[in-house]
């Protein structure tokens, strides 16, 4: 799922995200809350009429947004009290409260409001966490009440096998349709995150989707692909664009770079989307040094392709029944550039 | 034609630029020198290659940038010293490198190499830019070696009707296949444009494509065609765009205004680019509230269709012989937003 903060994967008009293969989009509820409110997007008819985006969206609940960027003033067992960096208004979100701005925003896919601790963080702290985002579960299933809605529930657990053990267990005892993982890719090193995916894959329930949160780098997808995990969502292809960065092969590339000012072939001749077919790396590095706002969204859209085009290639692997041998070297932390051929 | 400075019209992609109705786009000779430099551009195979725009492209000759954008060190017959804002570095820039550098561009159009002087300005000085334009005009032409690029003279004289007089006769009577107005645009009262418009028009070969340098407003426009010009440019739908405002019957919204918070409609019903069809007011008021990119995307769509709905719309009348009557209430400074229905 590509990234739509504030209902706009940045710099990408609908028409050009559909280009790059984009099926499920994700919008933050916590930006959204803040503006332009919940009660305007309800008027619009809900999100998909509002951004114009006719596919599947999901909303975050808007607590890793809370706990990683809000001015908190308060936690405890009720919700969370927090100052908006727009006018400073006290706003207090609880679980009622998320599921009620995520059912006025309409998207297809509601997050239950979790406690998501930072890493490093002390297995008292994490477990304290867990035992809060299990009970705020329970509520946030009570309150929601909107039947075109999935909601999915989130496991915790930090770096702890243990509490991600019993939180997976406890999640999974709700009748939801889908389940998803947090608490990763949030500082902690990659091996870490490895553990965890290949800890909890077999832990879930099968029949459900299984969403990594906030992760989308090739090889950690193919970790988690491996695992059963069905959905992602990155800022990274759509940040590493607006500065200037291309993903090609596997690299990332920074198109600010001298040795692109001569190079006057395509950034990815493999790549179907616009930059790679309409434009050459000479002219994206010439954008990028002029910092016109084409350049970021050349290279969202490029970056955005690669990572859809590698998704897509997993899911055909998955039903061709060869996904073990094809994806195999990105699964084992090998250089895996060759296994770019799968992408098509 | 819509502005394209840096080889980009800003925002756009070139696909939504061909959606906008453009058919020819103006880049800035002076910017394309300084970054990425012409041998960048010629290395690509020129102009459209380079920016990917396979329709006519004119870029102009430096001269109006240099002029009113460059720190000059000096300006005389042979022509002007500047110091690169880029790097500080002494560039010098005469009817013959303006010529050398436009040629390796490799754009359709090519302009002289003029001097604009600024308004106002005394008579002698304007009459001593004119000296220097027509002297520099056949410099430019014994230069011009490219027999697929077409040179556009200019006509200088600022608000002085002979010196107008004689600029339009000096120029027409080189044997160039069109022929531009320069000098206006330049901080004049908007009677001013018109007295020259007017004045020029019957004065100019009627068998040359007529080029009103730097004018794009809806009125100024239909002035000029109704004296015979064909041709405009101006960076007011894009700078427009980008500042969050929009072109609607003839007036500019600014959308960042608080009345279209809850304004789910169509930003111009009538309109068929991406805004409008896709989007409301309430959505692009949000966009730009939250300064994200596509806003200033959308509205530059917008305001580049709106324009070129506008100069289609003129043609058409014309090519069915009733231009005077549809677009009369335009040229006689009366309000004139009903004569959109013309427009199509």
């Amino acid at each position: 799922m590509p990234v739509g903060t504030a209902a706009t994967v940045k710099g990408v008009a609908v028409p050009q995200l559909a280009a790059t293969g984009a099926e499920m989009v994700l919008a933050n509820t916590y930006h959204l809350h803040l503006q332009p409110g919940e009660a305007v997007v309800a008027e619009a008819g809900g999100l998909h009429r509002f951004m114009g985006w006719q596919g599947p969206l999901l909303t975050d609940s808007g607590g890793y947004q809370v706990f990683s960027l809000g001015a908190i003033n308060r936690i405890d067992d009720e919700g969370v009290t927090f100052r908006s960096p727009r006018d400073g208004a006290r706003i207090a979100l609880t679980p009622e409260r998320a599921m009620a701005i995520q059912m006025a925003l309409g998207a297809d896919v509601a997050m239950a409001f979790d406690q998501c601790p930072p890493w490093p963080a002390s297995e008292s702290v994490v477990a304290e966490a867990c035992r809060r985002t299990h009970a705020w579960l329970e509520r946030c299933v009570a309150a929601h009440a909107r039947p075109d809605q999935a909601l999915f529930g989130i496991v915790q657990g930090g770096c702890y096998p243990a509490l991600r053990e019993e939180s997976a267990r406890r999640v999974a005892a709700f009748d939801l349709p889908g389940i998803a993982v947090g608490g990763v890719s949030v500082g902690e090193p990659v091996e870490e995150m490895h553990r965890i995916v290949r800890q909890l894959g077999p832990l879930l329930p099968e029949a459900r989707p299984h969403y990594l949160m906030g992760v989308g780098s090739l090889r950690e997808m193919a970790v988690a692909v491996a695992q059963g995990f069905d959905l992602f969502d990155c800022v990274l292809p759509t940040r590493l664009g607006r500065h200037g960065a291309a993903l090609v092969g596997g690299e990332r590339w920074n198109l600010r770079n001298a040795r692109f000012r001569h190079d006057h072939t395509p950034l990815d001749p493999g790549c179907p989307c616009l930059a790679c077919r309409q434009h050459s790396r000479a002219y994206l590095h010439h954008l990028i040094r002029t910092e016109e706002m084409l350049g970021c969204t050349l290279l969202s859209l490029h970056n955005l392709t690669t990572l859809l085009r590698f998704t897509t290639a997993m899911a055909r692997a998955i039903s061709e029944g060869n996904f073990s041998e094809a994806f195999a070297p990105w699964e084992q932390d090998s250089p895996a550039a060759h296994t770019w051929a799968a992408c098509g």
